[in-house]
């Protein structure tokens, strides 16, 4: 089979485990239970997979990695690095600086998820059901179980038992891996919004010490993958229609937050295809490269 | 001139003092300018006015009432009644049963807000907005300073000069007003979402006492005005397309909260044209007849 890919053609093979032989790095983005099935066996022969799915990152052997935040957890490797779920990498790369500068304690936050997060049926439902309302019809939801266009829905991922989701929960085991808090508090509510690409989290967080609206944005604004957009007064905040394809996060709404003792409240916005998933993976790869851990 | 109202047609006049004189109760719905330049002309004339505009909510001598939540407020009004803010009238008809089932200490809060909170150019900016989208463009925004359609703008309401919005403002003045409780503690990010009506909005709550799911359902379907919609494995929560045009709002996703030691995490939705505005003032006048307080 061959994919167009930019102004090349690229052969597409059968990923067999000898395929594996020849290779000195993989970035696997097929779903956990191909990765469960192949990424040892790729690792068992020698390529080291850089794991896009979430069946590997709370395994305690495998380096779960957001390049700008925890780069030398890379170094422990056992041939396998796990990429985050792409709303706590997001929520991260604004959290990360402020733990540096505050400690971080605790935090809640409430997401706003693209459709895109689900794959490409999303914008296609999104696409489709606005089209039908436009000529006065609602299909019926096939990606999402209800409608999607001028619609919100407080589900993101499968319900556990304690009527949490599974994306909400990786959001707390994955923040305290990566931040390498393990007792870190974290209360997450995931909403699916009628908005294509990139995710947006409002975030309330505790510090240990108290925290400062200028110090805040001097910690973000020196953080490399994140750009500072905090100009209220002049309509100066980030959106997901201008962190969509673009590599930043945008953080803004810095302030002090009204209840808790040492909080700030916050707004984060990055595409989560992106930074959330793909750019975060080569950005893995690239370093695993750089720093000769291949 | 003349308006069409239901199957019948009714003669508006202009709103001068004297046109007072001769009712014993009004709704006003014509902003804060307005309100506080007649509000105390009609009262003065034996008038008692429920006002939906911001302007007398926080005065001392003015109650604020929800129905459902402080009906005793209302015994004490010196013939001017206040409409709660939208936003702060739906989330307190979730957090009011629980407050007083467990006693509310403080609560953070995102809202998830539809453009019908502008006024009629809201839904009509997102509609010409979509309309244009799928024709291939983007039309120049009005309503709103950014395009809402397919985004997201963390602006509700005017910015202040410590970084939070008025609308922000209002959840926690007019909920510590409303549930009698003046040093609560509230934090809330509002939103502004591409979906035409009825607002959600996701809060984390701390209580005296240590809360549990079963309880709080019992408290939240015992209490008027809300609808239980917690069967999340069913895919069973609110959402704003079903809460468009309804008189109930909608609690769901009701769990223990996982960064709170005596903490709910919970999801609700309601028309914050109804119960956030237009049946809450109807409701408001409906109990002054009632309790015979014209």
């Amino acid at each position: 089979m061959e994919l167009a890919f930019g102004d090349s053609v690229l052969t597409v093979e059968e990923a067999r485990p000898e395929a594996f032989d020849q290779l000195d790095l993989a970035i696997f983005s097929a779903g956990g239970d191909t990765s469960r099935e192949l990424a040892p066996l790729a690792a068992a022969r020698g390529c080291v997979v850089v794991d896009n799915s979430s069946a590997f990152r709370m395994d305690r052997t495998t380096p779960l990695v957001v390049p700008e935040i925890n780069p030398k957890a890379l170094e422990d490797h056992n041939k396998i690095i796990a990429n985050p779920n792409c709303s706590t990498a997001v929520a991260l790369m604004a959290l990360a600086p402020l733990h540096e500068r505050f400690g971080l304690r605790r935090f809640f936050c409430s997401t706003y998820q693209a459709v895109s997060g689900v794959g490409a049926s999303g914008p296609i439902e999104l696409e489709e059901q606005v089209k039908a309302w436009s000529e006065g019809e609602m299909p019926q939801p096939n990606a999402f179980p209800h409608p999607i266009a001028f619609n919100l829905l407080p589900h993101v991922d499968a319900f556990r038992d304690d009527g949490y989701t599974k994306e909400e929960l990786k959001m707390r085991n994955e923040s305290r891996k990566i931040l390498d808090l393990p007792d870190l508090k974290v209360s997450c509510t995931c909403v699916r919004v009628p908005v294509f690409r990139a995710h947006s989290i409002s975030i309330n967080a505790e510090f240990g010490s108290q925290p400062n609206v200028p110090d805040a944005h001097a910690a973000l604004e020196g953080f490399e993958g994140i750009e500072l957009r905090d100009d209220p007064t002049q309509n100066n905040y980030p959106m997901p229609i201008e962190y969509s394809g673009v590599q930043p996060c945008g953080v803004g709404r810095v302030r002090v937050d009204h209840a808790l003792d040492n909080g700030l409240a916050l707004w984060v916005v990055g595409d989560q295809l992106w930074k959330g998933a793909a750019l975060n993976a080569i950005q893995i790869a690239e370093l695993l490269l750089k720093k000769d851990l291949v």
